[in-house]
């Protein structure tokens, strides 16, 4: 099914409205599962809304909490979400972190007991059209080994950074997995054999059966550099936000369990060091005019493929599963 | 030649001397490189010395330089070095974030126009020890080219996280390049060839040539997503430091120019989301004893590898190669 990106946000706010999300927190969750659809991370977009749809009917997920938040320092903003919607909490947060980065040049909000906050990319592009620089981290699940280990002992945490330039910002969003599990479970679905490398199975082999790698775990990127920035990201985001380890971790891909992972935000202000957006995108086009290993590929900055794609498939529409589609028609007509 | 950590650092600390650093300064020097060959980096020990003290000579680094330290806002220190030694800058700003850390919960410093810092984890495993967080990153001289890319755009931009735990610090400390340029040299030195995949040649053609390598440019680790992570740190650095971007650094390879890359230190106090040292600890017990790929390798975390090589040289000593040593020996004579 083609559907027009505000054909598919009706659709979306309609389920959520119905479910008794309150109308501006119904917007911007669906803002976000259609903002990852536009960008081409359709992993993140309007498949998690039947999951959470279930996670509000059976009290997971409270659309109407009002997020408790403390400044337990002037520049450090502990908030206890409450089982509210993720997108919902992360938006509040940084509306309240702005006056505080703004007096003092930078400030953290550390979140606990959120529920899914989706595609990372969606707050730290926002922040930085606002003009503060953005890093953004996440834990979940265990579903990464350590690097020279097999067992599923990290998140696969991702963390975006955003940074302002003089014309479209910087975004770079990346879990520290070489690959999230949705491809594992895709390439299971079809029946294609994964590359070795990408995980091993139950009992630590390294496999290519993608059937086999489900009940398994996946390599972190980038061997024992990324490991490395995956452990930190967990360690970090545990540390500040009080919330679960890996192994720990429920909540994100259940309809069982509440949330208790962790999510972390960290804004700064770029005028406190003063103001170089010029030469930071004289940089960046110069970049993208450096020599390419294709020539028929320029090199690219993060970013700018979601740009390129948000433009095509605004245009074109977004493409839904029938599956799904049917799905959602089936909770529209419950 | 096998020297005591004692002896090699007595000889540092008096080449610096007499080069009228000023003693504090000299034996701060001394210890970051004494430190890089206990941990068992000696790419950022003792050989960076002979250009160091070459530095000094030409006026290129100020040792008795006192840095211009401005707080823009309350949580944000701009630093000037002044072409000052890059770990007295270093401790100097970290000294004097400590009040606004425990004031506001984090604080950032920006420093430009400092000489090499040196080896990260000396930082950020010393200021987790005290108990906070630490994030550290620098820019260098334009080495390694964009993924897609064959040019060389980006510093080798190394990131180092430091965290407290209930026993030993978590410590990260990374490079985002594939492989350090001096590991590149070291090939070329002895005629054995790179795998494909660490460097392209000055033509922008994969090679195996160390020797063509060096006038090439390195990879960045973890293909795209450790691309991306360098840019970050490129891009972030700059901004907040007021800092060269790579193409344009100088100073930290050379004995002909001032240092014009950026240092930038992030501290964030734990204490102000709550206190989890001991489940941290806890955590990473558990990663060890995680099933190992290799049964004779057990999975290790960040810090611990360098944990044991200091235990290690401390008793053993330092390896000194014999063309280093005669070169400090003839700058002790000089």
């Amino acid at each position: 099914m083609m559907c027009s990106p505000d054909q598919l946000m009706a659709v979306a706010i309609r389920l959520l409205e119905r479910r008794g999300v309150p109308a501006e927190a119904a917007r911007i969750q669906a803002d976000l599962l259609i903002e990852a659809e536009l960008r081409g991370l359709p992993s993140h977009g309007i498949q998690r809304l039947p999951r959470l749809l279930a996670r509000i009917d059976r009290r997971l997920a409270d659309p109407a909490a009002r997020a408790m938040m403390t400044w337990t320092r002037p520049a450090f903003l502990s908030v206890d979400s409450r089982r509210g919607l993720g997108p919902v909490v992360m938006l509040a947060a940084i509306a309240e972190m702005r006056a505080s980065v703004a007096a003092h040049g930078m400030a953290t909000a550390a979140i606990r007991n959120a529920n899914h906050i989706g595609m990372l990319a969606y707050y730290v592009d926002a922040v930085a059209r606002s003009g503060l620089i953005a890093i953004v981290a996440s834990t979940s699940e265990a579903l990464v080994h350590p690097f020279g280990g097999t067992e599923p002992m990290l998140g696969t945490n991702p963390v975006a950074i955003g940074i302002p330039t003089a014309d479209e910002p910087f975004v770079l969003d990346i879990a520290t997995s070489l690959v999230p599990m949705g491809k594992i479970h895709h390439h299971a679905l079809r029946g294609e054999p994964i590359p070795l490398g990408w995980a091993v199975d139950g009992d630590g082999r390294p496999t290519t059966s993608a059937q086999a790698a489900k009940s398994g775990a996946i390599a972190p990127f980038g061997d024992a550099k990324g490991y490395g920035l995956g452990l930190a990201i967990e360690l970090i985001v545990a540390a500040l936000c009080g919330s679960e380890m890996a192994p720990a971790v429920r909540g994100t891909l259940d309809e069982e369990h509440p949330a208790n992972k962790g999510d972390l935000i960290i804004l700064i202000d770029p005028a406190a060091g003063g103001d170089r957006a010029a030469a930071l995108s004289a940089y960046l086009q110069k970049l993208r005019a450096s020599r390419p290993l294709d020539p028929d590929r320029p090199v690219s900055v993060p970013g700018d493929g979601a740009r390129r794609r948000k433009a095509r498939i605004g245009i074109e529409g977004i493409e839904v599963p029938d599956a799904l589609w049917n799905d959602l028609l089936a909770l529209e007509a419950a």
